[in-house]
């Protein structure tokens, strides 16, 4: 196995491939394959087999020369790669529409994400419970980020409270931030901020419609 | 200009690049740059020139030799092929936190992606209003799609109804839906359901903060 010291920081675009990968790997191996050829998953993600060896010579590289990939190990190092073969302790500041979606979202424990707690100023939801998750003020959440020791915040706030909210994330050193706030925020170093784009799952509906379009009324695309 | 007849279906995976292009070439566009070459725009994607030219070839191509692409023109003609440049008349059935938080969130309109309609059963919900939309019950969707040209609904029932109102949703020609229940769905042919995977934005977020660690630790991927 190839080690690579380069200290660089992985790209976005290279990051978002990183799931993708894992996705595939999960169906690859539920498909019941032992092996899969650089070749073979190059046409799966339709990415170049070069592509592929770059991605994965980032981390180290995992092919065995002539024989591919073990399906098996290569998922579990992405999953490594990714840190999702652990348990992660989670809250969610803002209880409204979408603090309260990913609170009740079924597909994070099973990849080791475990919301414990959500922060809200809404009096008719403070001190309750939403499922089994109990729900404090947004006053509290300094004193439980000092006793609790939370990796991931979503940050679900009102634009005009996601700022303050994130330097209380700050003051307690919280290392890492999934934003759904659609403003532009201000974090210290060492705080990873991950913005989320639902909009581009959108646009990849929109475009599998026009694809549809174009090949039912047999144009191509620059018609 | 390149013609490409092939009536191939474009992969998922170079299917989820094309907004990645576009908010690149947005951002870029913002950068005041009337041009960039392959070479540039591949490192800024992180993928190889030739895999830049490789995608964009799939679309016929728009690179002139020597001179690289017109950020502008590149920029609207993926926007045309991810047809986000017309407005569009999107439902959403299922007024629950996702179905709220879609219907609320400020950046689809931008993109020309309009909400005119809720569905849900929920009495509390039923016949009033969400903003400006209208919420209707769940029973009035057909009759809704019968006289109002639909292009997407948004589908974020509870898993057990989220079947029968596909159906509905079929029998009345909606091409697209989007799709926020983590249940496979049956549809009939020429109608596009596509998935949203919230949980790779989260594992993304979850490999940066990995990435982070590792570069403190001065340690490598494959330790």
């Amino acid at each position: 196995m190839q080690k690579d010291k380069k200290s660089r920081r992985i790209s976005d675009p290279m990051a978002r491939r990183l799931p993708m990968y894992y996705r595939q790997l999960c169906d690859i191996e539920k498909e019941g394959a032992v092996d899969i050829s650089s070749f073979e998953l190059a046409k799966r993600m339709d990415l170049t087999d070069s592509q592929i060896r770059h991605d994965l010579n980032a981390f180290g590289g995992f092919g065995r020369r002539g024989l591919g990939y073990n399906v098996q190990l290569l998922k579990k190092s992405i999953g490594d790669i990714l840190d999702i073969n652990r348990e992660r302790t989670m809250i969610i500041v803002g209880a409204g529409n979408i603090g309260r979606a990913v609170a009740l979202y079924p597909g994070f424990s099973q990849s080791g994400f475990h919301v414990t707690a959500l922060f809200d100023v809404d009096p008719e939801m403070v001190d309750r419970k939403l499922g089994n998750i109990p729900v404090y003020h947004a006053k509290e959440l300094a004193g439980y980020l000092s006793c609790h020791a939370v990796e991931i915040a979503v940050l679900a706030t009102p634009s005009s409270a996601a700022q303050e909210t994130l330097d209380v994330l700050a003051a307690a050193r919280v290392p890492g931030v999934w934003n759904f706030v659609p403003v532009t925020l201000s974090a210290p170093e060492g705080m990873i901020v991950y913005d989320v784009h639902l909009t581009d799952s959108l646009m990849v509906l929109s475009f599998r419609m026009h694809e549809q379009q174009v090949h039912r009324e047999n144009k191509d695309w620059t018609e």
